[in-house]
């Protein structure tokens, strides 16, 4: 399989004392507010908004008994512009297309089910799991056929991991910095905890011929997206999930079984899945030929560009999050790697002349979106934001420059440059190329 | 505050090899599967079901375009059983009462938070978010009323925690073993990604008095739930939650702000938060009087109770989850503590003789459900399975006979014993006092 360029050159050492108003990530975790007040005082984070008053008068709310118990709950009416962001289907089709987590809306590492980002390439098939099989064959001594419920008794693990679409962030190839929010550019990653049997079990148990190298995985839409797979990849931690946070999969998810690749770019994990053949050469399937290869300036394209690259960006501020005056802000965003756990993330509010290290929320798993915090000072000065990942293998987060300088602006995946977000003197945030 | 009595004694060593089919927990973990072999093969898990054919034919789904890509997406409509369970309000009301986490068809550690469960006094307030205040007063040099949006802007944490009612497993006071399923049993708990701003730093910026001991914390419901806290807590780790699994929270979890006290009785974490009182003695509140006391047998309550014990149930096999046959089977099941982290899950599948360590799922996190899993050979004859959950603390969950000698049975709360299933040789799981 094709390696993709990795050139990272080693980022600048982080400044003592970074500019432009980043504070020790820190000073919100530890008890001592006395730094805050030297640095203007946590008052500074809502100004008028928190003011001496007595008790408050007694809410309609209060007045009367409130709604009922339900069987399965959904979010506030008051929080219904939270959706799914950017849906997008080919013409002539309601299902051929993708939708976005909008990550500026949300906070901590899990995504919630029902705003995990979509890619479908026909639609979401509706099937009924007494009717659907998984089927594994080809260099087996024992084909198998799986009904659900057979499955449902298998050993299985749990694991938190993230799952991105390999065209995430593709926009930001074009020449201009797409006037976008955060979820919008960079909302095909989403996080969830998978629950599932491993699949090195099933093919232990089919006897898959130990000179086999390769698998083919199909799934039940009638797309029949098809991926070749790695027969390492199959045996390492590669999960056939059934649970999506703690109850059965999501039908956009591949309800009612879907392969899971921890770190590998997402249609990989092929949804719906009814089919795995073990093979000896990977099958050159539509789906890895005219499509999910990585065209580069030079007119070639490199195939089979599996782990998605260490990445993060800020998601609080990012644009539409205005920053309504000058003061003390916690700067919040999300990190993830392929390859690994997230080792560091550096956050600059001077455009990456300096950085200061940003707290990362624990536990920091594997392949998993990990939140990162930093305090900022705004003094209300123009300011470019970025922040930059650094994998456990050592992997650095490239620059835009280097990352098109290494791959070409034609490639459409693969995606992972440091993300800048200039905010104007109005407290307006704005993409960047910076 | 009161101490719950712990009389938890030693348990006896687990066997080197424990009865009745139990298996090394680490057989599915390894390769081994030869082991496996030894122990009747994987395919036992599913005869039948797994058998040699050709390619599938084509199922319907794959012959026409699925549906389309949504806004906010829900569950598939053949998961439609799997809802809340056990929904009941008191006479007169839609509202005041609960529902519970159906445990027994989720797996891993996360709830989704369609099915939190649900415990509410006066049904789910319809609390208009730019409305709605906090209020911290009392013993403070600056009373504070926080707008949401001036909330949002503070510093946050996310961690991952249960929440328990106090009032779980009640029915297993009875003199009679509930014929239910898990979750109507057990079903008042579950685990969310929690994320807010630590009370601390609000309490510092009020600047709460250092001779104050509590708080009073009031909810806007209709009920105006109220519950006092130490102090210590709520300098510790306290969260003025604003988020769950992701997004804002859900109405019926508090939207738009509770707080939530990790490891202590759910119904301290006062959701629909409206008011904090810092003062220097608990509030002596009707909810924390008249309720949420535990009476004794001798007649006395004993009040403040606050963390929940350590605890754990098998949810795979358990009521109406019956064995089809006999062979190898996954145990599965939920650990958690108050109090810190899972040590250790026990199983026994002959009632108590043997115990076998369960494997435990990572990452083992404080104050979070704990997924273990154990692989058992089932060999056809009655059995009956316990779970039995050590936390980092040393604290050992207690037999049904222990926990009812030491409190009684008039107590409604804080029921954290052994429970033990019944499997009958036609494979029917059965609640038992055993």
């Amino acid at each position: 399989m094709a390696r993709r360029k990795r050139s990272s050159p080693k980022p600048p050492v982080s400044e003592p004392a970074p500019g432009n108003g980043l504070l020790d990530r820190r000073i919100f975790l530890s008890s001592g507010l006395a730094a805050l007040g030297a640095a203007g005082g946590l008052a500074l984070i809502s100004p008028g908004a928190a003011r001496a008053a007595g008790p408050p008068d007694t809410p309609p709310w209060t007045q009367y008994p409130g709604g009922p118990l339900s069987a399965y709950g959904s979010p506030s009416k008051y929080e219904s512009t939270v959706t799914r962001a950017s849906i997008r289907s080919q013409p002539g089709t309601t299902g051929s297309g993708s939708s976005r987590t909008p990550l500026e809306a949300l906070e901590g590492a899990i995504t919630p089910s029902g705003l995990h980002f979509e890619r479908h390439h026909s639609g979401v098939p509706d099937i009924d799991p007494e009717q659907h099989r998984l089927l594994i064959h080809g260099m087996v001594k024992r084909p198998l056929i799986f009904t659900m419920d057979a499955l449902m008794r298998y050993p299985m693990q749990s694991r938190i991991h993230f799952m991105e679409c390999s065209g995430n962030s593709q926009l930001m190839y074009g020449p201009t910095p797409p006037a976008l929010r955060a979820g919008d550019i960079h909302g095909l990653v989403s996080c969830s905890e998978w629950t599932g049997v491993p699949l090195r079990m099933l093919l232990e148990e089919a006897g898959a011929d130990p000179a086999a190298s390769w698998l083919l995985a199909e799934g039940a839409d009638s797309a029949a997206m098809s991926r070749s797979v790695p027969m390492a990849k199959a045996m390492d931690d590669a999960l056939i999930a059934l649970y999506q946070n703690g109850e059965r999969l999501r039908p956009e998810n591949g309800y009612p079984v879907r392969l899971f690749l921890p770190g590998y770019e997402g249609n990989m994990s092929v949804k719906w899945l009814r089919r795995i053949k073990v093979t000896s050469t990977p099958t050159m399937t539509k789906d890895e030929t005219s499509r999910y290869t990585d065209l580069q300036a030079d007119g070639k394209s490199l195939m089979f560009t599996y782990p998605m690259d260490v990445k993060s960006l800020i998601t609080r501020p990012s644009p539409g999050l205005t920053l309504p005056r000058p003061g003390l802000y916690e700067v919040s965003g999300l990190a993830w790697s392929g390859s690994g756990a997230i080792a560091k993330v550096e956050v600059s509010a001077d455009g990456g002349q300096t950085w200061a290290e940003a707290a990362l929320t624990a536990p920091v798993l594997p392949r998993a979106l990990t939140r990162f915090r930093i305090p900022w000072k705004w003094n209300g000065a123009p300011a470019v934001m970025k922040s930059r990942a650094t994998d456990s293998t050592g992997e650095v987060q490239p620059t835009r420059d280097r990352l098109v300088a290494d791959h070409g602006t034609n490639v459409l995946y693969h995606y992972n440059a440091i993300q800048a977000w200039s905010i104007a003197a109005n407290g307006e945030v704005k993409n960047a190329y910076a």
